[in-house]
């Protein structure tokens, strides 16, 4: 007898990922692509359907696929399963995608944003496991966020809800991409780990921090370990920074645990007292004292997890 | 046959409130008294006791009280009736409310927390009445909040959720009661109103606003009505910060409504303009659009309205 599995992906403006996962979260083939991109969204839909066939054909032997789940960079119509818009990937604007893949593929399709399908993951498998109210914050090119309370993800009435990097940090601070000026996302994101390493690195002339145009957070982290001071001093801002919005947070919606992800992630041993302390002094001592901070612990996966799971609710 | 109702209380550090409460929200008699302070809780559980009989007795011809709710300026423990903890009220500390009013008064007991009661109010029969997401604001002493997303109130795993005047806006700003700097409170507050008058009056020689005690933003509200620059000037301030603080609401929960009540809600004229412009410019256009931020409509009783409706809930 067949295993029985569902397919998962994760479509970023770059890459297309996928694999077939079982009930426990196994990932049992992976596949990826990089995301085509053209006017319309036809050849990305024909993307999805030849790595779909792959995974299936694969292991057609073995597995039994059922449901198909996609975690998008995108505002997400959960309930349709509509893209309602993509800022990177704007050809999929109104795309009604569960009906378009499942006459594709011939399953039923559930489609989530990434941030959340995350936070799902990490919430079925990862570091927010069997806890009811938790956030994601993945700190990447920009600050995303997905939030679950009470078991259930919050999407809000758009899908929109859970621009976490959008919390204002500082009113009249850094221009941001959204059009607003100060959010978190200028001062946390991984981006904006090198970006303030280039901006300043001409004040410390003796940095460790190589002059480079692939500068990553890790880098800038391992400068630090080594006692760089500017590399200390940005992760010192970094984590300042996220500690103001994680306290708005806490005094909002009192969540039991907050999850850190994504690449500036690696900064953790800079950043993380920094964090601490600003939350602890912002934020209402008891919802503090609750909300256990800690690390991601599905790294890239776990979007295609949180799809899985999705899938996997859809078919019980 | 007797008219089903039930007992509603506001527990306030100031005055203790009661009314008993028609299944239309209809107040069919209201009583109030100032709240008694003592070490203990006894003289407390004694006057509750003591306007719920004369509520009852008043109209025991025409009306059958079924339940009892109430709502208290305190930490809750929801499922357990219990309060957590009163910063104004410290002899309640750890008490478990419903059990021992129940006792008193023979009537299952229902305890809110008094924000998250006034939100529950203005849903069931105010300004967001058939909206699942909504956000009460109140701006009183503090700036106060409560939270409700799909039709259930966010409490928080310590019920300390809805801390929306906390929410940091100005990260070296103005030292706050809650141990934080630059909360919101401190700039929107009725009390934050009437102290930034006082703090610049002096530079403003001509100004309409009195030197007295007991200014209220709607003394500020009438000067600036007049064309008071000074008035005008701290409106605009008051506006633009809740601005900031409900730009990062809606891009975190995405909410239908946001309702704004309290004493410095007077000043709406005012200030709206400044508020509307700082959410614009700040949060996503898409959740900003949808976001409607309009007057509080159930005043005082919002939260009585709150109280009665989980009692009766509690019934069904």
């Amino acid at each position: 007898m067949k295993k029985s599995v569902v397919l998962a992906a994760d479509l970023g403006g770059t890459n297309l990922r996928m694999a077939a996962v079982d009930s426990d979260g196994s990932l049992l083939c992976r596949t990826s692509t990089a995301t085509p991109r053209s006017v319309d969204h036809m050849e990305l839909l024909s993307a999805i359907e030849l790595l779909a066939r792959e995974c299936r054909e694969a292991r057609s032997g073995e597995l039994q696929v059922e449901a198909f789940g996609i975690a998008a960079a995108a505002v997400i119509d959960f309930d349709h399963g509509r893209i309602r818009s993509s800022p990177n990937m704007p050809e999929l604007n109104g795309l009604d995608l569960s009906t378009a893949l499942a006459a594709k593929i011939g399953l039923p399709v559930t489609v989530e944003n990434d941030a959340t399908a995350a936070a799902i993951g990490e919430h079925w498998l990862g570091a927010s496991r069997g806890v009811a109210s938790s956030i994601l914050v993945t700190l990447g090119t920009g600050v995303g966020g997905g939030i679950i309370l009470n078991d259930v993800p919050l999407r809000g009435i758009d899908g929109t809800a859970g621009e976490i990097g959008h919390i204002c940090v500082e009113p009249l601070g850094v221009v941001c991409g959204c059009g607003s000026v100060g959010c978190v996302e200028q001062y946390s994101s991984a981006r904006a780990v090198t970006r303030m390493a280039c901006e300043v690195r001409n004040q410390f002339p003796d940095t460790l921090i190589e002059d480079k145009e692939d500068l990553t957070p890790l880098d800038v982290f391992n400068a630090g370990m080594r006692g760089d001071e500017l590399a200390i001093e940005i992760f010192r801002r970094m984590g300042s920074y996220l500690g103001i919005a994680l306290a708005d947070l806490i005094n909002v919606l009192n969540p039991e645990v907050i999850v850190i992800g994504g690449g500036a992630a690696a900064g953790w041993g800079l950043f993380i007292d920094h964090l601490r302390m600003e939350v602890q002094k912002r934020a209402f001592q008891q919802p503090a004292e609750r909300a256990k901070i800690i690390r991601a612990q599905l790294g890239d996966d776990a979007g295609i997890l949180g799809a899985a799971r999705l899938a996997f609710i859809k078919l019980a």
